[in-house]
């Protein structure tokens, strides 16, 4: 089967690309919106008039492993897809192309070509679906370098129906994922942003957060086995529910980030689609209400699958509310059981903080339509001028509040321009705590969007991480992150982490500079 | 305060030694409930006749840091708690009794053990209840070496009431955490069958079970963040409710059985109190059927607190059942809502597999007091000559059945006596699997306990192995897992394992064969 190409600069397929009316017919959209005017319509740089250096010549490939080193290739594995990634790529900049792309049939190919890159010191950037909004496939290396595209391992190749669970190849994207798991009437139900063009693979090598508010959210708590190629053999676990025998092996390879290992398949835990659903729109005189809600909820043991937060600028951006009010997105579903009751007792729990809704449920469907086509919008708003970025962490409860009025005031002050607006929400809930995404959206300072953009990434990571969050809850760490990762874990988790990749990948060829430095 | 000195062979306390006259007692309920008579009943040795060799000469030890090379502390710092260690010990051998136990009596003492045991090349053993049955705290090392006895760090230190979490020291045992806990309405409802003796530290350094049979019952995913001290430094993780920066940091500590660091405090997630609660004894026409509600339970959603599944045999010896009918132990709970729906949709489910019941409730709390009083009937059954041994995997729902069969026809073969029993019921279910849970009773050969139960391990762990199991659910790798466990987990983590060790330890002081080689 054909690959259908990708958009040489932005989030989609080549044949999606906006038109100049597209983008000219946004453009009103955009003051209405936003409040300030759309720049002037830019065009992307055609890819034949984009600045790729020639490639470096690499040592002769292992024999029969797909090489690429055309300039589609090598220009759509250059970046992943942050703000700044698809800017520069419309602006026709490659820095970081790789020298080729290799497409491995097999997992045997995999060996191959890991044999090969650590006997020639080739560096290998393992490639999902290149969704990375952290720099975690960007080839940033001065020697030879090859991306390592897993999009041929894309099956699903057995299933369990009696427990339950998939084995998976890895480079399979989301919606294959979901159509392939369909015949058998089951689902993964792990539905990031990036869904329609990430793979489990890179689901697992990032700890990649879903849509479930509650309960097994993160990709970690839906694998039951992984198998990866690393450059010193097969690192396979056992399929098990469960178990106590050390340290699980599992966990030190979910969220590795592409250092020890090439994440080739996996069990997965799957289930049936749900039959049960039923959801509301619940409003609140405020944020911080909205939060105690969301906070009762989370610790009522009700596990909602949806139950996200929305503050009164970002509900009346994006579901025309009146600015007032911030609205919470809440829903249950089972395959099993009819959820009227478990919604009327979360509704209870609102009404204690002051909630108020409709009678008539929310279309949880549209509600994710919506938020998997926020990625086609960008670029659109690139196009237009427009900064349009996310950042996202997790904090205890009781340093939420903290936390939220300080990552707020740090974007806003690295800013500087009234016309910026920085809205958040809760997409995930613990007991123990939440996970807040912050959304800006500015007028980009044209052709000094690096400088703007690092001033805001800066400045909202050194606020999360002194009150109390984590760099990062489900976008990964990549090069991006590294400084406040750096400072964020352990030093004797560092050593070790550093350690355990020296054993596994003692040439260094794995993915160099992301989560530690060779 | 002063400590109540532990019994120095077997389960609690000195001053619970079972008499004579009670042992005499229970003879003729052995032959009744077990069918074969008691053996004449026989004494420890007591501890002044024990052969407790001298303890090896340590380096001066550091400055304030108690010491104590007692034969009372080296005795009961000698062995875990299995079988063969309480045989061993009620017959006076203490084979691998360490040259002194250390109390630290805070954080900074156990820096200053570890930097002198660096500078020495002392072994440290870290020790927290001493009640591992795998021999996780056994000092089989041929230098000097010193228990390190965590238990006077037994404070909860700090409690978050909105976060719901409490900051805790790592030596405390669970009746101590659990009242200090409910000073503030809050429990951390983790109740392995050792929590009597066993403490925090023990639990998240070996993933202890606890008693819920569904959703968060692993002590991994109680844990908010933990600190342990390493021979390079303090290993420390961010309170936070999720992350995706990185392999977790707290899942490599999680499991690692003293070889990385001695954990010493650890945020936890607690809640409060249940106020609502609901339950069944549900009877089955056989195992597999009950197998069959449980997997339909574990997948349903429902999440019960309680889902232990004992087969005809065991009920039949534990709760007078007629021996021809399997019990399931269903129970829900809740601090926030009733329960009674959930039971009855999980009794609806029941009877899908042919469950019945009486009504009435089954009392969740007189379950778990016997549940929790089995260590002390085995010392008695261990003087009259009964052997009386447990062992547990995970294996996915599709292949529980052949693994059932599989442990039972290989203990009993390895057994080779028609009077031994050995029974089995499911103590964990998951929505792929379950956790089997083995228990054998049988006549000891005296004298030779050694070799006869060493072969029904061997047999038993075999058949496990090869029918898709863990070598551990809940009890930990330890010394005696070691041959299965190598063979189980991945060889590249094996490595990756090693080398961090070595990165974080570099003089392989801690707790040296157990889960790597030095």
């Amino acid at each position: 089967m054909a690959r259908r190409p990708r958009k040489h600069w932005g989030w989609g397929y080549a044949d999606e690309e906006p038109s100049a009316a597209d983008v000219a017919g946004a453009a009103p959209l955009v003051e209405r919106q936003l409040g300030f005017p759309a720049q002037p319509a830019e065009e992307p740089v055609a890819l034949d008039a984009a600045a790729l250096r020639a490639p470096r010549e690499l040592p002769p490939p292992p024999a029969g492993v797909p090489f690429d080193d055309g300039d589609h290739a090598r220009a759509t594995h250059a970046w992943g897809k942050s703000y700044l990634d698809v800017v520069r790529a419309f602006r026709g900049r490659f820095d970081h192309a790789p020298d080729a792309v290799v497409r491995p049939a097999d997992e045997e190919d995999v060996f191959a070509v890991l044999e090969w890159a650590t006997e020639t010191g080739t560096v290998v950037v393992p490639y999902g679906g290149g969704t990375s909004v952290v720099g975690g496939v960007t080839p940033v290396v001065d020697g030879p370098v090859v991306s390592l595209d897993l999009g041929a391992l894309d099956r699903v190749l057995e299933v369990d129906p009696v427990s339950r669970a998939a084995r998976v190849q890895a480079g399979v994207l989301g919606p294959s994922l979901e159509d392939q798991l369909g015949e058998h009437d089951l689902t993964l139900r792990h539905f990031p942003q990036s869904f329609e063009l990430s793979t489990l693979g890179g689901w697992i090598a990032t700890r990649a957060g879903g849509h479930f508010a509650t309960g097994p959210t993160h990709v970690d708590d839906l694998v039951e086995a992984v198998r990866a190629v690393t450059p010193t053999g097969a690192w396979e676990s056992r399929r098990l529910p469960g178990s106590g025998a050390g340290p699980s092996p599992d966990r030190a390879l979910i969220g590795s980030e592409g250092i020890l290992g090439v994440v080739t398949e996996a069990w997965m835990r799957v289930r049936p689609r749900p039959e049960h659903r039923a959801s509301r729109g619940v409003r609140f005189p405020s944020f911080a209400l909205g939060a105690e809600a969301v906070r009762a909820l989370a610790q009522s043991g009700l596990q909602p699958a949806n139950c996200r937060l929305i503050d009164p600028a970002e509900a009346a951006l994006m579901s025309g509310g009146d600015g007032e009010q911030a609205l919470l997105v809440l829903g249950f579903e089972s395959s099993d059981a009819p959820v009227e009751a478990e919604l009327a007792r979360g509704l209870e729990l609102c009404v204690e903080c002051g909630g108020t809704w409709d009678e008539g449920g929310e279309r949880v469907g549209a509600w994710r339509d919506a938020f998997l086509r926020a990625p086609y919008l960008r670029d659109v708003l690139i196009a237009l001028g427009v900064l349009s970025e996310t950042f996202e962490t997790a904090v205890t409860w009781d340093a939420l509040p903290a936390l939220h009025e300080a990552v707020l005031a740090a974007a806003r002050d690295a800013l500087a321009d009234d016309r910026a607006t920085v809205t958040c929400r809760l997409t995930h809930a613990y007991p123990d705590g939440a996970a807040p995404y912050f959304t800006v959206l500015a007028p980009a300072r044209r052709g000094d969007e690096e400088a703007q953009w690092w001033a805001v990434k800066r400045a909202a990571s050194e606020a999360l991480l002194a009150h109390g969050g984590t760099i990062t809850h489900h976008h990964a760490v990549g090069r991006d992150h590294r400084p406040w990762y750096d400072r964020q874990r352990p030093e004797p988790f560092a050593a070790a982490l550093r350690a355990a990749k020296a054993a596994v990948d003692p040439a260094a060829i794995l993915n160099p500079g992301v989560l530690v430095d060779p």
